[in-house]
């Protein structure tokens, strides 16, 4: 027999309430997804991070899990709250869902330089403004498209299907003429008057955790509007291997994850239209980066495969589509131009990494490192181009980590160590969590304060040599390190935000990805740190740390400082790079094909690298 | 204040019921289209026609309209029947729609020889079973796509965007290999296993009033089956002005028209498939003709310039897209093919019957005579060819006709008139009413007995000559002239069937129409009948007209009976051959492009050419 299970689903009141049938032995979580119920689970439902937590308000609470206990805390579990994914309740219960640490709404980065100026603009979508003579005589034997052909000096075949429906209109209402939009040989739209001022693109970047489309204007290249969101497959899995798991064989789950990243590709547009005043009708051209899977779910590719030996993607070539055959809201006949694929591991934003970092151009050799849940290495010079993913996780930007968040209003992004913790809020605001940037520099002092040693243990059997602030922050809770960041109360804090033992070990691990892809990639081509010209330190999280501190934990090798830089998000500048210019797009192809994928796993050497990496530098 | 209209969806039930406000001043018909109920309205709502017939079930009865009394008659009048398009109620009542004459459903038209043999077989669709070498090394650079295009020496780009999605599955479940289906330098199925024997397509005639579907096998051209329905956008208009006038820049009308053909060719597609047991993943080419509404509303293209002068279309070149573009239930990729078109009123289907009849080649001239609702006349040779529309209207298919209906079982198909009136029904079954090949039958008889002379006026004073069967059949009702064809039970007939002096009149429009239509191009042409080599009868109608009867009232010239000639429904006939000859509907861009039009309304001798031909030969 089937348990009543209610859930309120508005996590601020208990107004909105579904009531679901149980089955025994299923999680809330899982009922909860079967219901088209969104539960947050960033690590896939393994218990492994605190997302989708729910708090019981009816019914006996079940006793915690360790998982519970691990990830929620004493407190939380006294207040009953507990993980979605790890409870199977076996009698009629309430649970509220919580709300997260964090917004996931839309984050508005403004108007920026982008790639303006880098580059010689010519897109390839031209506007031009005609008078089609219309048909006027019964016996003459011709048709709207034949004369707007003609007026452009194109073929009838040259016209794209989706600006059949509204030609006749459009060529009728306005004496001043239409305005045709043409690319790649196409005419793409025909509008009523003069709108050859109005030419538009987006450049996207679909990130594993952050998703960045942009507005560009296609004759200045000026970038209008730029929002980042969260990935909202992230509810499915935070890391790529838990949402490839999620989709594996499952053509329902692959359709949520293609529906969810189809859904927020049109918020965004529609937030960057409104942001700019420029209407949607009026983006014809679309560029998209991102990594494979990423890739493969947008074009609603089962990616089964790549999450599987020999992680071989299902395409690599660069491909070219109608906006409508995306469901993208743009102009219909948009063209959306996804960049090549490298491996199944080192996808399209890799490609447009090293586009924008111009890495494959001189002599010296140089790295590029895309900082993200799924990041990418570069190395290489004109003579030869190496790549390898760098699977971080989500950590960097703030998943998996018990106060962890985005780098949003309130997040900590800077902190300093000395005889106690101080910290540095985005908008200086009341602290609410850490994010990526102030997760390294917290490690980096606690490093150096002797609070964390070179293994990643807190010393708490040692914290009486501290000074005294720093060392009541210093504390065993049961079984659990911690390091308490901010008290309740301390720099507006509404709870107390603390660094844990697993939290250290989610940096190591994300660091150790990163660092050991930047070894391997230095081992096989042979380039030790000293011929190292220059190291590009890529991704929205990576312009955002302090270099130092990505030093002092081992993230980076430890150049000397003028040959690090920071080169923003180099992904979404790539795809900018194609957005304004087709020889930056058919470069893209050469570029892709010249990309050597360096397969960690696979190398004999890698193991032993991959465990060196994962220790702090002493 | 609104009144509340009832009315009883079903017509055999009182069950279904819809509760409708009802403004003032809008008649049923107007309200129950806007409410979304179907009502058929065969002549737009103009009071033309029965289709629209509703019987009050409850609340007063409005006083019959001048329309009621024409088309219902007294008997129907009395028993409660009203026209939906005739009466706005002004206080509440129900009403009931009433059953067509005739069902709409489909007409199995069985397998027959069709075109095989008529023409050298070579679709362009091809099938190739082949091992394709999947990615096997994590070091190996390479796709699921870049294998598939090796193992068939194609590229990644020829791959159509719609088979990747299940492309990784498809080449992982079958030992035996894939089967890769192209055409056109473009690769549209990848089907796991050997299925390199199901290869099929559709031809496809998209006719004002009549809408047939054929399934081909594509190796032996052998027809599997075939069926034709109603074209169910006929309930927003009969005949192709009144379609576009309910089009006619109103995009939500437009919407519906779309909708309901989209809808109903997949249905035929569901229904030939089951038919002959043939999946609908295996259809890969369809080609599609029709008069240019029909078309350019498939397409979702606005009509509403069609309609007026100086009746340009918006397009005509030969289109290709894919089957998904159009919401056609076959191969996700399958290429629809949409033959050329001519002018505004001459279509693809005019530019199919050229096909089918090789009107083009050698030197005789010749007349091809598509009869249907939007009818259509060819004359020429290789030398020339001329066209001109012939719009008949419905009567010929049952239309706007007292009793009329489609050539199905019970449709009066054959009469003789000599000392009385002598039917033969369709099935031998009860006689239900008449169909075009009856009605031409019997105006042509009546005009030999003397029951209607030249004018088209049925002979009441003059009846008394008439043999006594035959005078008792002729009747003044009220002020209408009628000749009773059936009394109620003769022959089966539930109830009277009879032939109104407007029915005559409809007879002498429809016949007047194609007859002009012919005279105008041996006109033009300088073609006297002399020298006509042969006269074509195309189109559903066409076949099963008696030539004797079709010459009687003048409907065709006079010609020697060898030189007439059935030719079945070309327009079908000509989108097979394009479907089984890629060298065919190569042929229909050049055929097309010959093709003179000769617009009737705006030639100096056609209005007296009209006259001339409205009346019946002495």
């Amino acid at each position: 027999m089937s348990v009543r299970l209610t859930i309120l689903t508005d996590p601020r009141s208990a107004g909105a309430r579904r009531e679901l049938p149980l089955t025994p032995g299923l999680t809330i979580l899982r009922a909860a997804h079967d219901a088209g119920i969104d539960v947050t689970a960033t690590c896939g439902g393994r218990g492994r991070c605190t997302s989708c937590r729910v708090k019981f308000v009816a019914g006996a609470v079940p006793p915690p899990t360790i998982g519970d206990e691990v990830q929620l805390g004493d407190e939380q579990v006294r207040e009953g709250y507990r993980l979605a994914c790890q409870c199977a309740p076996t009698e009629a219960v309430t649970v509220q869902l919580a709300p997260p640490l964090e917004e996931a709404a839309f984050q508005i980065l403004g108007a920026g330089a982008g790639v303006a100026g880098r580059v010689s603009i010519a897109s390839g979508v031209d506007k031009q403004l005609v008078k089609v003579a219309l048909p006027r005589e019964e016996h003459h034997q011709t048709s709207d498209v034949e004369e707007l052909a003609v007026a452009v000096g194109m073929t009838p075949a040259d016209v794209a299907p989706g600006v059949l429906a509204g030609l006749p209109a459009a060529l009728r209402e306005d004496p001043a003429g239409v305005t045709v939009t043409t690319f790649a040989g196409r005419i793409l739209a025909v509008e009523r008057g003069d709108t050859t001022s109005m030419r538009f693109g987006l450049a996207i970047d679909v990130g594993t955790t952050t998703v960045v489309t942009t507005l560009l204007e296609l004759s200045s290249g000026e970038q209008l509007a730029s929002v980042s969101s969260l990935n909202p497959q992230s509810v499915f899995g935070g890391d790529l291997m838990s949402r490839i798991a999620f989709a594996q064989f499952n053509p329902a789950n692959l359709r949520k994850l293609h529906t969810r990243i189809v859904g927020l590709l049109n918020q965004q547009i529609a937030e960057v239209c409104r942001a700019s005043g420029v209407l949607s009708k009026w983006i014809y051209k679309v560029v998209v980066v991102g990594n494979t899977c990423m890739h493969h779910v947008l074009l609603g590719i089962d990616p089964s495969h790549v999450g599987l030996a020999p992680y071989a993607p299902v395409m690599r070539h660069a491909l070219t589509l109608p906006a409508r055959d995306l469901f993208l809201k743009v102009a219909p006949e948009a063209r959306v131009c996804l960049l090549p694929i490298v491996a199944g591991f080192v996808g399209a934003d890799a490609v447009a990494v090293a586009l924008a970092t111009r890495i494959y151009e001189g002599d010296t050799r140089r790295i590029a490192v895309d900082i993200g849940t799924n990041g990418e290495v570069l190395l290489g010079s004109a003579a030869r181009l190496w790549a390898c993913s760098a699977p971080a996780g989500p950590a960097f930007e703030g998943g998996q980590i018990r106060h962890g968040m985005r780098g949003a209003a309130g997040a900590i992004d800077r902190v300093t160590v000395d005889d106690d913790v101080r910290v540095h809020t985005i908008g200086e605001t009341d602290a609410l969590g850490i994010c990526g940037s102030g997760l390294l520099d917290l490690v980096a002092g606690l490093l150096d304060a002797d609070v964390v040693d070179w293994t990643g243990l807190i010393q708490v059997e040692t914290r009486d040599a501290l000074p005294p602030k720093l060392r009541e922050r210093v504390v065993l809770r049961g079984e659990e390190r911690q390091v308490i960041v901010l008290r309740a109360g301390e720099a507006g804090a509404p709870r107390e935000i603390v660094l844990t033992q697993d939290d250290v070990r989610q940096v190591q691990l994300a660091k150790g990805a990163i660092a050991s892809g930047i070894a391997m990639l230095q081992h096989v081509a042979g380039v030790p740190d000293a011929q190292v010209g220059e190291l590009m330190l890529a991704g929205g999280f990576g312009n955002y740390l302090s270099i130092g501190s990505a030093v002092r934990i081992g993230l980076i090798p430890d150049l000397p400082r003028e040959r690090i830089r920071y080169v923003g998000n180099a992904a979404s500048l790539g795809a900018q790079l194609s957005l304004l210019s087709e020889a930056e797009r058919a470069l893209a192809d050469d570029v892709a094909r010249r990309i050597e994928h360096v397969s960690l796993a696979a190398h004999p050497d890698f193991e032993q690298i991959f465990v060196d990496c994962m220790n702090f530098p002493r």
